[in-house]
């Protein structure tokens, strides 16, 4: 599959970026940079960065000034897991197959490789100003990013899901942890690669959409798939959601109308990119890729 | 004594300011905000937005633009006593005489009021482009409060500090953790105030190396304290440094030598002041005042 392959190409050259950002190894600290990297040289698929840098190119941008900021993001995300996977949170020993930060560093040194990475981000976000002194797209790619990873995004949807862990959800509070938690780095990442590129208002407000729809798709597919996928395809054990007594789209809707609100979604959100006066059909392509996939 | 009414004075006025930048409690993610404000609201003497609104001063500045920063580095040393309280760290249920955050809120909501926080004193300080969006500083502003809260400042210290804990410490790494776990917030506000109002990169530099010498002042009369003083005076246990085989500059030093360095660090921050062409008798005053409080 074409999509597959540039997807893994590109994933390559963002983890080289990302490389270039992390802090060195080195001084007394040397420690919790140690744990910072671990964390974020875990892989993953840098969906994030690969977001924001096609939509930076959709919108003709053309400098590395995106590259910090998509650092930036990765480093977020990155940090979001460190903490989830926490003792006092979800406890987890694994992620991927790999040992999880505090698993490996300890309890206390997971705590502050989060919070080092958290602040680090922004640290990294800030050096645009010297790539691109010019670019007036800067302070507001900043606050896109701060107030997308905050209490009015990531983190917002986050509390509301450990507060409500083991409790059944409504459809209200299932949709508002999706758009936060899911969906809010998403829009961000989409918003900032338009904002730093100079898209106008009206073209930040419809990527913005269109990754929401993107977000709260993809996370009604990952519903689908513990129900219907196996764990051959899948790599890890399908019906989990049951077993633990999770409210899901899936759960709250049934899988019909599950899998209809997911192409609702698609669909919109592919009209949305297609409205635009500018079109990126790479960027097309991995939007359907990761609402559809399989696995 | 007429400094301690001055101090309490602003510490109110700087409070009022605090509350206005705090998020509202309201939405599905009330309680992450609830234990935000109430770690903030905890109080302190608000000393560092303090130093950093008489730097301003200091160098005629005279908008609103250094409020945002202020709140934000309050916001940033609240985070970090948060994070510090848990129980994989200091594991405290108290803070001057009040339950700490993870104590009311419970642990993962420490870990993410925590988190909240950090990532919410960005947000605020970037809200400084909307106030003055002509002021040149404001990115430097920006990279200094990032930099000096992240792993080559205050969480680089926060960390060694960590690693050492139940360990004998060198000189060395004493004089690390305390100029980057104390004085790094310190240097960063006195360098926030100073570049928001326009100062030189001179001028910046002496700012930072005074604040510098305050800080490790501040830290190693706080050892002293701790063997000189009284339960009665100091509000707290004196010798608890002692019960915990704790190294200090005490314990390493000598009581003598750590009088004597604290005068001679005293003494070097305010010629450094004295030097500048411009005065804030105030700020001055509450230099030596922090450097030789007797609790």
């Amino acid at each position: 599959m074409a999509i597959a392959e540039g997807i893994r190409e590109r994933a390559e050259q963002i983890g080289q970026i990302l490389m270039a950002y992390l802090p060195r190894e080195a001084g007394q600290q040397k420690l919790v940079i140690e744990a910072m990297n671990y964390s974020v040289q875990a892989g993953g698929k840098r969906l994030r960065p690969m977001l924001m840098q096609e939509t930076y190119r959709l919108f003709g941008g053309k400098s590395k000034v995106v590259e910090p900021f998509m650092a930036a993001m990765e480093m977020i995300h990155t940090y979001s897991l460190v903490h989830d996977d926490l003792p006092a949170m979800d406890n987890d020993e694994y992620r991927r197959g790999r040992k999880t930060t505090h698993a490996v560093y300890g309890e206390a040194f997971g705590i502050l490789a989060g919070d080092a990475l958290l602040n680090y981000a922004f640290e990294t976000a800030l050096t645009a100003f010297d790539l691109e002194p010019e670019n007036k797209g800067i302070p507001r790619a900043l606050k896109i990013l701060a107030g997308k990873a905050g209490i009015y995004g990531m983190i917002g949807g986050q509390t509301v899901d450990v507060a409500f862990t083991g409790k059944p959800l409504d459809e209200e509070t299932l949709d508002f942890i999706y758009r936060l938690k899911t969906g809010a780095l998403l829009e961000a990442s989409m918003m900032i690669g338009a904002v730093l590129a100079g898209a106008t208002r009206n073209e930040q407000a419809a990527v913005e959409a269109a990754a929401g729809e993107l977000g709260l798709a993809f996370q009604i597919q990952d519903d689908i798939l513990d129900v219907t996928s196996t764990q051959e395809v899948l790599g890890k054990p399908i019906g989990s959601d049951a077993r633990n007594e999770k409210t899901t789209y899936v759960t709250l809707k049934g899988l019909e109308a599950a899998r209809a609100e997911v192409e609702r979604l698609s669909r919109s959100a592919v009209a949305r990119m297609e409205r635009l006066v500018v079109h990126n059909e790479f960027l097309m392509e991995l939007m359907l890729y990761l609402i559809h996939r399989e696995k």
